[in-house]
């Protein structure tokens, strides 16, 4: 590969990322945590964090947990193979979508027998990103601490959202970015990122795809995939970075920048650590059972600053890529709706009030849906060229 | 004017910088500072910050300075008309070159003099950005404070050089930027900074031109312009922001886009006040006299962090732009060693010790002589394209 832009995903790692990400064995000075992370972009993984949380003995208990939140209902997100807000083939088209989980309000315990004993045609994730864990599962904040005390000083204010995640090995979250610093707590068993730089944001070839929701049906057991009415679009990356073994070739010629180029940042963060994963950086997510028999992990989302590192990453993403079989720049393609003004709308529809934190049940959703975004790369082959 | 990057210059506008540098009435807390300006790369004037400085009531007086520094060798920097590092006619092409002050060993108070009471064929400035303050001047020493203390917190380091800077109205320094997080603090009369932020890269035509250096002679007080062999050149902004008004229009048409862009940030630094100029801002610098009849400031350069918003830097300047009378694009441009990774060779000489600020007397224009820059720009029209 050449060119200017894939120099850039070299400089940045050896500027400042390195190939590894840092470990603290303590928390940081809230100086340190700003200077030598936050203000880099620059995502770490602190050990001896919350080790004082009751939360650390009490949740890999599932009795614990069942009768703590024994009358909570709880939003169950439910899906055929672990894969919400991930891409599918479209249900009447020879292309995919971009489908959600069919949420199911539940009483914790039987949320929590289906997350734990999975049965065989569905899986079962709690996962609500809209400050949940301060509202549907207020009866455990005592557990943990309302918030990280060094992040909340280093950033000047206290979590937007605080939300909690219950999962098995069989959910997966793809390939985003969120418009929020991500202090990440593990309480039980692991989580596994794949973490890209968001100077890396031609590499997720982002494109836009229609909107879809899975339909549980109780009644005979079966998932149906319908197409949101009216139609909506969503920016999402196309990009499975772990592809089935046989079809991996395929998917190295169909996004040969991701493929090809530097390797993710892999980080297991086990119970007991907390990953500082900065605004802006492309993550996706595995996860593996503690002792309990399921994944329990705490983030908190603390408000992003706007900066000239927002506006750079902005013009970066405006600049077109395609392949060198379709060098045609489409007319008033310099002129689309993609580029930083764009982004401006979006800020001011982040900061109009109708997305805060604890009135939208879809606040993680609608930031990414309204996210600027490249249009469709035309990728078939594994050469390229930039257009600049 | 039309395109991405002009875009980008508006955005980082809207989002952050605002039209107007942020004035604080108090020194900020380390945190503060670095979260809301650091981090943020946005300048800012702050009161009240030197107020217990000996420095401010003693340095207006002249015979104050004279006495403390009677048998004190400076580095007096001489020129015609108070232009040095600036661009002037070469002496023996149809072109300009990079020209730098005669430096003459002088007694302070023989050289103080001839600041307040300028003779007509000379200009002469005190200012070494070497570290001078801490050499030089070491006898003023205890009239300043040997650093900036919320700013050393905040950065994590203690200055890596501090100069001193004694001048008249007459002396100016053209657009530049520094690869250091700069603490100015004005002790008498004031420096009027032009600010432009590294987004606007474009806007500087940098351009490379010879280096040359006055040669002042005592004998008959004339200076004569002296091309350096063997040929070295400097990377150097084109742009004069205050050109003599019958030669305005000709300059923006030559300079449109620094000319016809966003008005640059006018900032006055009164005595008594200290401007937080970030690293890779560009700077354009006048001065006014104060009571004493010299202007005095003394500067703090911190360790800049060379993070994700370096990186990004270099990428926009490798980004061509021409004029669309020059739309071929050169053979080779895409691989040409104005790009990243010509600049992680800059970082790397920048650490590999030979410039250290205590060893090298020039600091400063060493660090802007082995700057990546654009290549020559053809500019001879006021409608442009960008290559991408």
């Amino acid at each position: 590969m050449e060119g200017k832009v894939e120099s850039l995903w070299e400089e940045v790692r050896e500027l400042t990322l390195g190939t590894t990400v840092d470990r603290l064995q303590s928390p940081p000075t809230p100086l340190q945590f700003l200077r030598d992370f936050v203000s880099q972009s620059k995502p770490c993984i602190i050990s001896n964090a919350i080790s004082h949380w009751p939360a650390l003995s009490l949740w890999s208990t599932p009795s614990y947990l069942a009768t703590a939140l024994s009358s909570s209902l709880v939003s169950l997100h439910l899906t055929p193979d672990g894969q919400a807000d991930a891409l599918v083939p479209h249900p009447s088209q020879s292309s995919l979508c971009f489908v959600s989980a069919h949420v199911q309000p539940t009483l914790f315990p039987q949320a929590l027998d289906l997350i734990r004993l999975p049965p065989s045609h569905l899986v079962a994730y709690l996962q609500q990103q809209n400050d949940c864990f301060r509202t549907e599962y207020s009866e455990l904040e005592s557990d943990c601490d309302a918030h990280i005390p060094w992040a909340s000083e280093a950033l000047g204010c206290l979590p937007e959202a605080v939300n909690l995640w219950i999962g098995n090995h069989l959910s997966q979250t793809s390939f985003h970015k969120d418009h929020y610093e991500n202090l990440y707590a593990v309480v039980s068993g692991e989580k596994h990122f794949l973490l890209l730089p968001p100077t890396d944001v031609h590499r997720m070839y982002i494109k836009e795809y229609p909107a879809a929701r899975y339909s549980y049906s109780q009644e005979n057991g079966e998932f149906r995939l319908e197409v949101e009415e009216p139609e909506r679009y969503v920016p999402w990356s196309s990009v499975d970075p772990c592809p089935a073994r046989a079809s991996l070739k395929q998917e190295s010629l169909k996004f040969p920048l991701y493929f090809n180029g530097p390797k993710p940042f892999e980080v297991t963060v086990k119970a007991g650590e907390v990953l500082y994963l900065p605004s802006m950086w492309f993550h996706h997510v595995r996860q593996s059972p503690g002792d309990g028999g399921c994944t329990i992990a705490v983030n908190y989302w603390y408000d992003m600053q706007f900066d000239i590192k927002y506006a750079y990453f902005n013009f970066l993403q405006s600049l077109p890529c395609r392949s060198i079989d379709d060098q045609t720049i489409p007319e008033g393609d310099s002129e689309d709706d993609s580029g930083p003004h764009a982004s401006s709308n979006h800020l001011n529809s982040r900061f109009s009030g109708d997305e805060s934190a604890t009135n939208n049940v879809e606040i993680h959703k609608d930031r990414d849906n309204v996210e600027v975004h490249e249009r469709t790369f035309v990728l078939d082959s594994s050469m390229f060229v930039w257009f600049f």
